[in-house]
């Protein structure tokens, strides 16, 4: 399959992972200093044992209190959040949570860069929606949909170029958006 | 007693605790959005119970890659890490990790704001010293001290106000120094 398109389409990475590759990309090249966050656990019990490392006996997993990945460009703090759907025409809202939601209200009031990577993973297109966007559909949820139609993320958003270095190049279109 | 400075000397907290809580106060009151990264654990083995919730049976402490806190004020990215030593006259350089040194070169290549809280808990002080200070006293332990002078400390960093509310105001400085 000589077509980088078809064959990045068919890998059936997480967009999670590619993510993590581009950061690792962009980190190698000194293009930017972007990580994902540690998945917050409560530690209840931890064993000692002689001469090797403590051991874990009983954690549960927390929920996070921020988007996952954040970050430094160029002086100016980059924040998002990463999810896919299978849907076909529209980006369901039940993806996010409302910890997150606030997040990027208290981070674009301190004039962040904030917005959610949607990856619609049957067509394979990555769209950057700033978060502004996404907590006015959010705030809308009550009184009506429970989720974007694609073409509204079309036209409010922009398509992400994909590819093998970086896979998700979305440090480009913050480049183009932000500055 | 009714001393704030001294009663709040007496208290016992960590500086990390300090931080957190200060970091509320900040989130509260709409001024930064910085928090402390979880730590990472690598998680082996997971129960899933029926009924409850996931239950972590194996896991392990992973290093940091990067610094304890980040986030934004004022639409610039703020990085930095917190610690804190016994000692009076000095501040051992061994409290840091080579990973944590690498993360705040990166950080400074990219212009964020990036340094370090340290308490001197005898004395109960806090300076906040810019991490390319940091950084230099890291590389000339080879050839010399393995810490840095409280006098230079004195000389090239900031005394970060104590009280209440917020307990250690490092945004302050922040604000005085890069802004
Ligand atoms: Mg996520
Ligand atoms: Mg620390």
């Amino acid at each position: 399959n000589t077509n980088a398109t078809s064959s990045y389409g068919n890998r059936g990475m997480s967009l999670e992972e590619d993510i993590n590759i581009s950061n690792e990309y962009y980190l190698a090249n000194g293009l930017a200093v972007i990580h994902k966050k540690p998945t917050p656990l409560q530690v209840v019990k931890v064993d000692y044992p002689k001469r090797s490392a403590a051991i874990i006996k009983e954690a549960y997993f927390q929920q996070a209190s921020t988007t996952d990945y954040n970050g430094v460009f160029q002086g100016k703090y980059i924040d998002f959040e990463a999810k896919e759907t299978k849907n076909k025409s529209s980006f369901p809202l039940k993806n996010f949570h409302k910890h997150q939601i606030d997040h990027m209200r208290q981070v674009l009031s301190q004039n962040g860069v904030c917005f959610a990577l949607l990856r619609f993973s049957i067509s394979d297109e990555v769209y950057l929606l700033d978060a502004k966007h996404l907590c006015t559909y959010w705030s809308n949820q009550e009184s009506g949909r429970k989720s974007i139609p694609k073409k509204e993320i079309e036209d409010l958003g922009f398509l992400v170029p994909l590819g093998f270095h970086p896979r998700v190049d979305y440090l480009r279109i913050v480049k183009d958006v932000y500055f």
